[in-house]
């Protein structure tokens, strides 16, 4: 005997949550019950809305309701120079340091081989197709500096070198506020390696 | 410049479930969207039908989708007997043990003026016009050994004593395989209080 048949797929439909197991579908399914029956209605309409509607920008991958994205739907963006990253979060970021005014790829992941994840489900054909419209000028690789970010990045860029397009790498080194001592030897490596000169 | 608008909902409205803060929250909308479009809109339509569907047994408040849930309606159990728990995860755990063959009543949470539940939200009243048909000869107290869950108990022992049914409180004491060395003082004095007759 267990609970009734709603209440059970219920709990068993939440678990296709990332990182909810059973006990935290069934503290949810009872949280949702007994206290919350109207933010969780609101939860199933925002659900369908979204799933629904949500689609990739057809110019950048990146995941709006319209047809374009507001950043290459933007005519005040400058569409010669194209950012390219993993995911729609990294835009978000990118976005919060407001200096960047350029356009965005989003790759919608990282070079994966195992997990099945390679060029063709990045939209590297998409990206391709871009560079020959012949409208970009720079791009900056800003995928994550973990080892899939890094061939990720590596790959793409021996691709944009066949092209007559400047390429760009975000810099790696101490974060700000960094100290040396609490830095790893890794980074360490990379920022002397890439010093630059001193401005002034 | 955040998400699209459809995606800032869908983030907002996933923080209702309990745990769940914003990176959580951003983290199964992206999931949602990228990998599990199927299953979010099955959780929709899950939590749409649970929500409108799911209420109160009108015998016992524990949740169920028909008038009566599947304890109260089976002729079959022992109508005599009721066993009173906090929540209808407590209902499993019990109905899993195989051995208790009679009613529950579920009051759905515990005594705690501090958040404003009194006898009212735990539905002492269905609880006293049950008791008032004459039909329950024994009432079994099984709220949480907890602070609260002894109040609870404490509270609805008062009101069954002043009727002709006899009452039990479920026994508390050392676990199975707990080790004397590792059980806490509490529960120890506890066990010495409540020791009961060796059998055989």
């Amino acid at each position: 005997m267990s609970f009734s048949p709603l209440i059970e797929q219920l709990i068993a439909a939440l678990r296709c949550l990332p990182g909810v197991g059973p006990r935290t579908a069934q503290r949810m399914a009872f949280h949702l019950l007994q206290y919350a029956r109207g933010s969780g209605l609101d939860l199933a309409s925002r659900l369908q809305q979204a799933l629904q509607h949500v689609k990739h920008c057809i110019q950048c991958r990146n995941l709006c309701e319209m047809e374009r994205c507001q950043f290459c739907a933007n005519p005040t963006r400058d569409h010669t120079l194209l950012c390219i990253v993993e995911m729609p979060t990294d835009v978000v970021a990118i976005e919060q340091t407001g200096g960047y005014k350029g356009l965005y790829f989003v790759l919608m992941g990282h070079l994966s081989p195992l997990d099945g994840i390679g060029p063709d489900e990045l939209g590297i054909v998409e990206l391709l197709r871009q560079f020959d419209k012949g409208e970009i000028k720079e791009v900056i690789l800003a995928t994550n500096s973990t080892v899939e970010g890094e061939a990720t990045a590596h790959y793409i860029g021996a691709l944009v070198k066949q092209r007559q397009i400047a390429i760009t790498r975000i810099a790696r080194g101490i974060p700000l506020g960094g100290e040396l001592e609490f830095i790893d030897g890794g980074t360490l490596t990379r920022a002397f390696l890439e010093r630059t000169p001193l401005e002034g």
